[in-house]
């Protein structure tokens, strides 16, 4: 696929897998709306008053059909959009076809190599004069990374004159990063700088986004205010384990085919990810084992009868492997080997460092055996058995299903629409500083109930004397902060 | 498609959809062999003596990955097959690939109309010169049923000259086997006379087969002997609960990736499939009710938490609809006119006529939404609402998904060669009549046995004085013939 | 305790603990009425006709209150009733004395001997002139066997002079038995003959009677017609499973007050009994392993995510062990040296020899420490732990706690009263003979249909079209005699 | 019971049921102590360098069993320790006669009337000459609450010569604290501000004690330094959630016997201790509906398929209703006098107000008729129909049945001595102001790591370059201060 942008009739960049499928898309954009009624609820309460007007935001998130619907909500308040997945397998191109020809610039499609991945988001973030976005939606962060990497190297550049030098890192990937930056150093050394001029702020949804964050605002080199959505109770308490418990098992099943009732399931980590994953395996009648660092997370997994031991114990007797860790090296190419036949080995933590690709690819006398796409027989010279991969140890639940329903996606995204109107209503008040916030409780509240309607709930209203009982007002935040739900 | 036999290099029949896929085909069958140990474990048994040296075997029988690691368990042992599917959606078109190029004579594809349908049931049953089969699998009881309406039209029309006239009939379905009846009377007014002559035997696996043969066995009508072998335990209280348990989220899933959790799912009907469905929407955090006529499955559903309702009390609240009664109209057209829009309807009964498709299809001004194969919006003139209907009301699980998974197969299928073999093997002795016989307790406790390694179990053995204790041998059966488990 | 008779002022013998309990035994007899629907409809359509009028029936059963409302239906339907419990502990004192007090002779208290418990048996069964009962509710058989062996011995007596020799018998209960009856032979040498003479027939309740019953009518030894109520879908799919699955942690509670989340639990047995077990330990928050002997129990457990073992792999890891199998020497005194320190042994089969009470007693220099009634720990000298048994290996449910809540016992008692009511009804007709019969399907069908309203439930009705597709009657019975539910 | 304090040989004071009871709870402590590996591990660790030598510790937490283990656990590190209960039915009267005989002055018994409670309160906090107690161990608030209002008084009585008014409250319990303020007074007007001067700090375990000591922080009341213990992850995430979840049940199934599974379940509240009921109850087989207020612990119910309603929406509905919230006035006897004959209603919340006993109590025409200690039954006269209250609408898991388990009040009272030690050590460094504090995380992790030995867990170490790459310590603490587990 030749990496040249095109172009809709209206002139809006786009580079996609196929934009006949737009028509597929735009019907199953319009399913998943009844389903997020966040979303929903957003574009009915701020669409009339057109908040964003004049706002350009560049989102790099998963381009699925519920990314569609966040998209399609920003831009029915008013802003511009260009939009990049956040990983290589979790576009659905029909979703990426229907918001290219219908609403914003996309650079996206399955199956992207690494040198496409970060050409899109390259472009995302290009909106040619005028320097880049005003706001960023940054699931994973790699957009943040780019920015700031880039602001790195024009610094050292006007300093030393000396450019990034790809060799210098062993990391596949951040070498093609390096050559990005490198390269547009040439035509425009200032770039990054002019973007993060503009940037009013940016707001990451997922744990290893938010950790990013962090480390940069302890060592201080955070560029802009950045909200960090994943913590908020209806995300990371939602999406991380709901979506899970949903996602991880189609992902194994359409991947797979395989019954996971009386199978061996090992989830290495047992945080809000772990947990759905955990939960649904158990209740599809698998036995599990955790794998945990964390004592206190290690304790939850007793007290719902899961047993807790090291991979070590249990590698050659399990028969499913999964990571939820947000750490690397947890499963290597050494444990692999040591797995019985077929044993299914995935990843459903954010990066694929979890598994131990470059081990097992580099292992002498491998055999992969592509089954399907996202769907790899590994065969060992030695033993002449094989494990089964998914996704190439990405994200499996999206490069092997549809990854999280549309539901759960709606607490997530509405609680992104939420954070970036709260930066880009208060750019010039100087609330935000160049940290990192999370929203306060008031609103973490309004996104859930938002989303009690569609299920038929009705909730219980405080009276003024039971409010002044607990010390809450009537109306919430019902809870303190380090309140843990 | 046009419908006419193709044949292999070597001069077998077939018509697949595409044989190409035949590679992809041969990586998912050895994928699934692994996962079915009681088949691979009769391959090791009887593979050596050939017991079905001689014998054809006709099969109608979902055409899917699994089905093909059966069908060569039978060429393994000796025997020659063609096969066809029973129902139109239910075929895996690689695995027809596979088997058609490799094995056995396959008349199947996805997507198959009616008349296509029930050509590739005639075709399957066709041996050519010499008669119909020695031996039938017959899952759902179609090839059984051609036979027997076959017999009692060239009987009648010897008699009286009177052929069979399909618009005697509304059934749309029945209408073309009594066309393929006629049809055939013309060419040959014996074929399935013949066929009945040859026949030693036929064994059925679904609830549905096995009540349509015990009806003709109260009639005197059956022709032949049956085993039914979907109540032995290890196909009913396996295949029909944790199969199901297993494939209906899967086909949501696949189908519409809508989030299970916090919906209202009716399921229609308490027995083992409906335990298995209610048990996995319950345990995905659907909130569930059930309806029965039965008040013992009733009580059943009660003790495990779940709500014992009428489809009218909760017809406009309830998010998915599904039926497993094995009964027929259980929900109508007046039913889908009142559910909430986007309401998911689906049967994983037998047959599709547990929900009013023609009455949906005939609905003044209902407008039909493909969303994709087997995903259908169909909305209504008056609310311009509209509700998804899954696999056309067929068999959502084989339609949208992939069916039960190789595992549980492997039980129902290990089943399934073992009655083909007592039937073979006593086809002289006369210890089989014209009736319905379930298998022995002890090759029950067989099929069970044969996976559990696979597992990990270790069976504990019993004492002979513990034997003795509850008076039964050593070996087993271990259970009276009316336990329930 | 001395073993005398004591009687009501309107001269009704009895044998209880305390009479004085008399009315907290009524207070919760009734609320035990408000959950037992089936046993009041019973009076509401039965009582008015008195069909039991004139009838002798003796039972021995669990002397609880939940039997107490049996008791009170029997005479509300016109029946006389002699009672005694069938296990040593099971008795409630407070339900023998509001039952002695008001309703029938009693002779059962909790924490009797072996040597009272046989005298309480005798007591039931003695009508005094006129010879014994007409009808006998026998739980677990004991009373049938007083009355069988009584019999074999008269005639032996009669033949040969002979009389039972009880140091013919290891058996420490056996040997009561066979004295009982030498000593009641030199007063009357054809009380038992007499007995069997006016007997109608009798119901029995437990797999344990129920296979007792089996046994007899399979050497002829049967004395009279019995009727299977263990077998009604209505008992041993309501009783055993869901009985236990709530008695079985309410035992656990009660005698230790142990944690049982994080815990291992080892299940011996999954039967009915042992599954109601298994979910209640799994729901708890147990590892839950199984040990079995029949395949197809096996894979069921592995279906649900329960390891299966044998005792031995995991003797020295578990915390607790339950046995549930109806089969003897299951948990031996080498397996219980072997336990960690405070592992808990308990059993819920009908039978105490499930566990080796004998080996452990009897095992040089074991110490028992009482914590409380039917909580021991019994430490073992090399190693000075010790283990915590309970209810010294009798029915735990009953012994620690107080059984099976009445909800449940409303469905097997209601099986038992239309028994007796069928029994007596058919006692001049021939229609039973002196073999085993299970209730047919339409009165099963009509238990449970007696306990939906109370938990809320609507049924659906069959159409006629429907019932005719389906080949069954509009009004049931629904399923085929082989249905498993 | 005349309330005079006795004194053991040793001249120890003491006021207890019944101190012959002390062997029982010698016993049953010594079981205790195996599950109770948090408190084993400090006096292994702490035991001898007797930390809290010289240090006086006074107690209001239930008396229980496991107190007794963490009672004596601080006399193993120096203390000298004075315990009153926190709950008018939750002492075990065998745990208290243990303690007294052996370790510790303790004035509590089950059933005590609130004159005693709050006598026994005095009793605790008075050590004579020399003021009060170095430390306390404040379960919900009482004792904090009594020295807060003794000084306030002191200091109003100084200034203005006034002495409190008991009958300026309405409230019942309130009136009662004042009478005991104002009666001390009269013969030390200093002993609560001399208490004051002592105290170096306290600590309190429960949602409710937690809170006022908030509102007192906000107020700047509080009078000394305090550590919230409850919201270590490894108290509320575990005492309150797996605590109830084994709990509830147990107080149902001993005060009423009543059948869970087929019932409609009620839980008001759905926070961690909501959480655990609703888990139970479902998992017991009920049907489950919550009221929340809170629109985010809504939505977890909801994704957990737990419908979301009302009290007023089911009230005449359901069987069994449990209040769980921490606030007041939830269920009303207006809505009481609606509900089913024989509903169950109970509170496991720490204080009775949730459950209007006053108006039932004054309820024209109530009757009350007291089924067993702890169980009433409430009959209203309109309807002749009752309720069941459980432990007159104070906590039922310890009036009904014995608390929370050993092993999860190990990790909840691990955190206690931890909290008791830190304020005890820093008495004189000034890092405790007047404030509320938390534990620091590793010490919470500290609390998990010492249970998980005995469960069998093995943790997962991490490699040097996997923390950093998550930045964190190999050792821990692994997770931000906003983790919510």
């Amino acid at each position: 696929m030749a990496l040249s942008v095109e172009k809709t009739s209206s002139g809006r960049e786009y580079k996609v897998k196929d934009l006949s499928q737009a028509d597929f898309g735009r019907l199953e954009i319009e399913l998943a709306e009844v389903e997020m009624p966040g979303l929903m609820a957003c574009r009915a309460e701020f669409g009339p008053s057109q908040p964003f007007k004049g706002a350009r935001i560049s989102g790099s998130l998963h381009m699925t059909i519920q990314t569609a619907v966040l998209i399609e909500t920003l831009t029915a308040l008013g802003a511009e959009v260009r939009w990049c997945s956040c990983n290589i397998f979790s576009t659905q191109d029909h979703a990426a076809a229907a918001i290219a020809r219908d609403s914003a610039a996309v650079f996206a499609w399955k199956g992207e190599t690494l040198e496409e991945y970060w050409w899109g988001t390259e472009r995302c973030l290009d909106w040619g004069v005028g320097g880049g976005p005003d706001l960023i939606v940054d699931d994973g962060g790699d957009a943040t990374l780019l920015i700031h990497e880039g602001v790195k190297a024009e610094e050292e550049f006007e300093k030393t004159g000396k450019v990034p030098n790809p060799d210098s890192t062993d990391n596949a990937e951040f070498k093609i990063v390096l050559t990005i930056i490198r390269d547009g150093l040439k035509s425009d050394p200032s770039k990054y700088r002019k973007m993060k001029e503009r940037l009013v702020g940016g707001s990451a949804g997922t744990t290893t986004g938010v950790k990013r964050l962090y480390q940069m605002q302890e060592t201080g080199a955070l560029l802009f205010p950045a909200i960090n959505v994943n913590d908020s109770v209806t995300k990371s308490k939602f999406d991380n384990l709901y979506g899970c418990r949903h996602s991880l098992p189609d992902g194994l099943m359409r991947a797979t085919d395989v019954m996971i009732a009386g199978k061996v399931a090992v989830v290495c980590g047992y945080g809000d990810v772990g947990k759905g994953c955990a939960a649904a395996l158990k209740q599809a009648g698998a036995r599990v084992i955790v794998t945990e660092i964390d004592p206190i997370c290690a304790l939850q997994a007793l007290m719902e009868g899961l047993q807790v031991l090291t991979l070590e114990d249990v590698v050659s007797e399990a028969d499913i492997f999964v990571t939820t860790t947000g750490n690397k090296d947890i499963i290597m190419v050494d444990h692999m080997r040591k797995m019985k036949n077929n044993a299914i080995v995935c990843n459903i933590g954010h990066f694929d460092n979890e598994i131990d690709m470059l081990g097992l690819e580099t292992y002498p006398g491998v055999k992969r055996i592509t089954i399907k796409p996202q769907t790899d027989r590994w065969v060992f010279p030695e033993t002449n058995t094989g494990i089964i991969v998914l996704a190439e140890g990405r994200l499996m639940n999206l490069g092997c299903a549809t990854g999280h329903p549309s539901f759960v996606m709606s607490c997530s995204f509405t609680n992104q629409v939420i954070a970036q109107l709260e930066l880009w209503n208060e750019k010039s008040t100087g609330k935000y500083e160049k940290k990192v916030y999370v929203l306060p409780k008031h609103l973490d509240e309004k996104v859930a109930a938002l989303h009690l309607g569609k299920l038929g709930a009705r909730l219980t209203k405080l009276t003024k004397s039971q409010a002044d009982y607990i010390s809450v007002p009537v109306e919430g935040p019902y809870k303190p902060a380090h309140y843990r739900y």
